[in-house]
């Protein structure tokens, strides 16, 4: 059938067996600016209301007044029984506690690291227990609508009027919005908060404008001091130097040590000082790595700069050097879907040659814990710890086999937050354990670095300790770490004493 | 109900009302190398069978070696019955000619320039219209499924073995992949065809490896002489220079012509020409523009070097200089997702103050036909013509009144490629006509520049060439105009004559 469209053409309805739609009329886009007023306002436009799902990214850190704002002016509304969808509180988002006591947070899914995790741990205080996911875990699930935002708030150190925004340029730049593309795709509704309105189009653009429904400026989006670090520090504690130390030892048997390797190390203590070793190795042997991955500092920087370096992966900065390196390195920027979406064909992780992580327990089974303490406490979250223990080739864990009169070497560890099956090697002062399921691992630096079992590695920390002091818990549950499979791993329970 | 999982933790699988599923196990990823030793064993792999849909891009347009290879590949597995989704043809591609003779290919939905586009008008061999989309109609399709590549063939100037793939550096460099993401994401299988296999990972990577199931090295994937152009000219024709300078002095007239303007102007003799005069505009007044969208040349590269211009965004190069500078400035890279997607909230082109387009034909009506020649044959793509006229503020299409003894102004279109509601003005050699609906523009610019009626220019075209002569056209419709919101603009039908 013949129909004349709204262009004035006569056209066909029916071709060959499909259906046409006549063409109704065009009209020019809307091009008006996104800002709003506040966020309070862009609250109201975005329809929240009770019982919603909101979240945020944790790139701010201990330095974050986003999280804290937006509660104020959700305050201000007067919604209540919403789930908080954050990547991770600190203990800058201590006044979440009370909007937990008031009833207007009664869900968390999210890292709850330092008070917020310990006021949970210790009352039990919400509906239904926190849910700790992986870095890759998280972008999975939002993805897949198992956490699905209404609304995403997302911080911003610059964005332009019509929502592109970015963490790299500004007072407080953060380093490349790594976390919240996937909730900028995913939330119903998205505003983005910033304190600092830039020309358009912004120059930098992790969130784009097609994206976004609202741009609010606020006075600071953050303490800059907080932020970022200004300088970390390796560690003078001999014997964490050691077991960096043993962690290239072990590399370099692993035959790992060679041009174009590609590593990660994070920002602790014993891992910065591996980084120092690793450089000096590859420095010793004339050789080049590839890339680096994961969370980036002064340290890695100075290796590219050093030339000992080709290139460099990060989703995160964790100082003003590696922010500035980001800037004038865009080809450095992987968001964490690039980074850990197991769900995808590869993530660029994939062919890590090692990764140095830490813990705050592990077991004969090589089970680890980086989210309670030993007292049962939820102090952590779980990171990319996961994630990048499934990907790399050799995934290290660093942890020293007692602190003072805790056995951190055990029999069973309080929580799994990644489990044995992906951990290849524990590096310790007293020795290195490696899986037993890696025997091609044992074969090839056998007799080259100092091999321990992993049960004497426990005796040891047993006998120097007098053994794990049992936690007084509870029967309730408080928080479930879940594998980045959406399964779970472990259940968290209330903590009695203290 | 509790339940020991695979890490050997007892769980609950039953909290608040929430199911949960213990953890079942975990292992390493795969890390393997993606390569696979030709294009065929690729599709094989893939499961490329008759009756599939199989995409390409066209940024190596008549330098392309990969969708003939392609198919030379599909004819000895020995498929028929293909939906071919390139984003366009060319000359080069001729054999596809005698794909469609054989039945292996039998529809076609992407732009079909030059030779192929004359067989199909001449011999309507499809089974079905070709359906022609503009570059954010094609985006919006596959995304929304209308068209849903089984396998995307992706070309990369570089590629590692896990996929992550570019355009921009290698011998066959093209300037960064823009059309293929939407593809890569939504395809059931994505095979990259490079010719330069480089050390993992790229450090450039348009399309990422989580998308990647397959990559094959060939020996050349074009012709880099074909490619991108050596060098553009501006045109000598006093005409067009005329047209071009009056470009600028409509813009100037409508106070476009200031700090932080935003403009797109392509590849063409006049758009070039109004380059020119734009950028003399600019120093002689002082001002430095914003940003530019679109194709990117010289021309445009050269303003930005004489800081008459901030920033650039691109989709698309067309000259070696400007893929050397998009390698050295990320932030100008953008995805046709990016500059001209209608489903999200908002388009990097969206502020732009003023457009300068081309076109075969338009009407006193302002449709554009951009799609066909007076004689009805389809030569032609939309490109981004729809998607850029429905967001710019002045949408300008440059036309001599009349060419040679044709009719370029005329009582309607032969085909409508982009309808009148978003054309804002026609400016000629003649005088410019200003679409009535733009009362503000008429009212602006009125007494700065000359302003005639379209249906003079019409008359005038008419006058000096005798009017169009009637195409000698059948009933059989060979193609289909859509708007970007999938509505039919127009039929086109086959040619009887020559």
């Amino acid at each position: 059938m013949k129909v004349k469209n709204a262009a004035g053409k006569e056209i066909e309805t029916s071709i060959s067996g499909q259906s046409f739609i006549p063409f109704k009329g065009g009209k020019k886009h809307n091009r008006d600016s996104k800002i709003v007023r506040d966020i309070e306002t862009a609250l109201r436009k975005c329809g929240f209301k009770s019982g919603m799902t909101i979240s945020f990214h944790h790139q701010l850190r201990n330095g974050d007044y986003v999280v804290n704002n937006t509660f104020e002016a959700i305050k201000d509304i007067g919604c209540r029984d919403l789930r908080l969808a954050q990547t991770a509180l600190f203990n800058v988002h201590k006044p979440i506690i009370n909007y937990i006591k008031d009833g207007v947070v009664t869900r968390i899914e999210g890292s709850v690291n330092g008070v917020v995790g310990d006021f949970i741990s210790t009352n039990n205080p919400l509906e239904s227990p926190v849910i700790l996911r992986s870095h890759g875990g998280r972008w999975g699930a939002v993805k897949s609508g198992e956490l699905h935002p209404d609304i995403a708030v997302i911080a911003a150190s610059a964005a332009d009027c019509r929502g592109n925004a970015t963490g790299l340029i500004g007072e407080s730049a953060f380093g490349n919005i790594a976390y919240s593309p996937v909730d900028a795709w995913h939330a119903d509704k998205v505003i983005i908060v910033t304190d600092n309105i830039v020309n358009y189009p912004s120059p930098f653009r992790e969130i784009y404008e097609g994206l976004v429904d609202y741009v609010v400026e606020i006075d600071q989006i953050g303490d800059p001091n907080k932020i970022v670090s200004g300088s970390l520090k390796i560690t003078e504690d001999p014997m964490k130097l050691n077991i960096g130390k043993n962690c290239v030892d072990l590399m370099e048997a692993a035959g790992i040590v060679k041009n174009d390797m590609i590593f990660q190390a994070g920002a602790g203590g014993i891992s910065l000082a591996a980084l120092k070793y690793l450089g000096q190795r590859l420095k010793e042997k004339n050789m080049v790595a590839g890339c680096s991955t994961g969370g980036l500092t002064e340290f890695i920087v100075n290796m590219y700069n050093d030339d000992i370096l080709k290139q460099v992966n990060t989703c995160q900065c964790f100082d003003t050097v590696a922010v500035d390196f980001v800037r004038n390195h865009q080809e450095a920027i992987s968001t964490i879907g690039e980074y850990s979406d197991h769900t995808m064909k590869g993530r660029n992780t994939d062919k890590l040659d090692a990764v140095i992580l830490g813990a705050t327990e592990v077991d004969t089974r090589f089970n680890v814990n980086v989210n309670t303490h030993s007292n049962g406490k939820m102090l952590h979250g779980i990171g990319g710890h996961q994630d990048v223990s499934a990907t790399a080739n050799l995934t290290i864990i660093t942890v020293p086999v007692f602190r003072k009169s805790n056995p951190i070497v055990r029999e069973l560890v309080t929580t799994i937050s990644t489990p044995g099956d992906i951990i290849d090697a524990i590096v310790t002062d007293k020795g290195i354990a490696i899986n037993p399921k890696r025997k091609d691992l044992i074969d090839k630096v056998s007799g080259k670095v100092k091999i321990v079992d992993i049960e004497d590695l426990k005796n040891i920390a047993y006998d120097e300790t007098g053994g794990p002091i049992e936690s007084v818990i509870g029967d309730e549950i408080v928080g479930i770490t879940k594998y980045f499979d959406g399964t779970v791993l472990d259940n968290i329970y209330r903590v009695l004493g203290d």
